[in-house]
């Protein structure tokens, strides 16, 4: 159940390879290939790898739109994989009805240092390392409805890369770690828990919300995929009494390019937070923890 | 000028990467999706790479066509990499309105054992592996006028991977390599010869042809990227007087999932085409040399 695919290439390494192709989620064509090309590195961060290599394909109507968004996708793309310092060996272009931008990512990784989204323990803290609610600020943009400003800090923070939380995971040393995007939190974390058989508490007041996203957070800007997860996700959850409407819109609110949820004992939970911090992710919380029992999602 | 992008990672290990998206090329869905998988590979292959591992991207218009055909697509595809001993790590699909299939590969090779197209050498002999044809075979059978057994021998060499054939190249040890697709055997031999800055004579009565494509190797199944092709190589290309017109069409004719085309010693080319025909390409030939004089493709 994790994101990626990994093969072992010999006895020292390790090839992750992942494959995401987005409609535009922005209308801006920089801020589209910048935040397609960060989720896309997203999932080889997640599995503790280091991107190496990517190649891109654009589906796109050149007719109708003309050369220059194209241009602006591929340069934000570009921009974020030099921030990733990920190559982009090639790529490959269509016409086509609708614009749709693609990126296949190989990363590299030693086989024992590799995380899978399962291998949570019993009193680990879990940290999630970017805030939420990027789904109904989104939603909103493409109904006319979001600020300027709030959609300008909406592209940042989808843009932002998971390198630098990964590094600290990496250093600090973790148990397991995934990233959340269509799922949103509550359907990666019933993820990790039932790869890990075991029962993930989630205390919904320590949730980071993206300031920029609070005017939206609403029934009126839940998109289809939240609603889905919604349905999804009710089935495998216990929610305490006290949990608000807010807080089950924001646990299942799609992200894109969300941050990492990452499953760290409890001895290394302070340090895991100060260095993803430090290393630019302010808003990171620890918001709950692993509990020995068998596969569950309690919110309280 | 290479068909894929190499990325070193550390001091022993080259990783290769490339992705092709195709429109179905024959009707049947599992020889579409292997055929576009032997595609994909063979990028790894004439790069002197090994194929390890691959992610699909589909497009697909569910509510037209219903769920098998995808299935079979992806059967297809599965075929041909488990024939390459290459993992599937993954996959994305979208909805579309027409039906797409891509595939990104990621190959590994030592650093100083992967082949760029650019390295031949004056005095090497040229090998084709594959027979020509297959652009005025799958153009008929678009138009409805090519007969069932002929498909089903061009889909047999369009699935028929170039792994055998590149293992002999490996073997043998040549000097630089490329694969036959869209611009025809002349295109990518032009490429060869620029990237070389050399001359390549080519012998076009030596050239194969595959059998089942014979009987449409005429100007009505000419399709536009061969056009395209014949256009564009003249201005780069010396004809003898003997060059027959369907030599000049076998040579423009675009090829998908063609044969390899080798630049090798001449004191090996004997080894090398024992080889790779009995690694099953039996129509594998010598068709041409490299000579020491500035960058020109004559064709007699």
């Amino acid at each position: 159940m994790d994101d990626a695919g990994v093969v072992l290439v010999g006895d020292d390494l390790a090839i992750i390879q992942t494959i995401d192709v987005f409609p535009p989620v922005v209308d801006d064509p920089y801020w589209f290939g910048r935040i397609a090309a960060a989720n896309s590195l997203s999932d080889i961060y997640a599995m503790g790898g280091r991107p190496v290599s990517a190649v891109n394909f654009v589906g796109y109507p050149l007719e109708e739109l003309g050369p220059e968004p194209l241009t602006e996708m591929l340069r934000g793309c570009f921009d974020a994989l030099e921030e990733a310092d990920c190559a982009m060996a090639g790529g490959h272009s269509i016409r086509d009805k609708e614009v749709k931008f693609g990126l296949a990512v190989t990363g590299v990784a030693a086989p024992d240092r590799f995380l899978r989204n399962s291998s949570a323990r019993p009193g680990d803290r879990l940290v999630l390392t970017k805030p939420l609610g990027l789904g109904c600020l989104t939603t909103a943009l493409r109904q006319g409805k979001a600020a300027q400003n709030d959609i300008e800090a909406g592209q940042k923070m989808m843009a932002r890369l998971n390198r630098s939380a990964a590094e600290a995971m990496q250093r600090v040393g973790v148990n397991a770690a995934t990233d959340i995007t269509g799922y949103g939190l509550l359907g990666h974390t019933i993820e990790m828990a039932l790869g890990a058989n075991r029962s993930f508490h989630i205390h919904a007041a320590s949730i980071p919300i993206l300031d920029a996203a609070r005017p939206y957070l609403i029934p009126e800007f839940t998109c289809g995929g939240s609603k889905r997860n919604a349905e999804f996700t009710v089935q495998h959850t216990r929610f305490g009494d006290g949990v608000t409407d807010l807080q089950r819109l924001l646990l299942n609110d799609v992200q894109t390019s969300g941050g990492l949820l990452i499953s760290v004992p409890e001895e290394r939970v302070a340090e895991l937070l100060d260095r993803v911090r430090q290393g630019g992710d302010e808003q990171a919380a620890e918001i709950g923890l692993v509990l020995p029992d068998g596969p569950a999602v309690v919110v309280s």
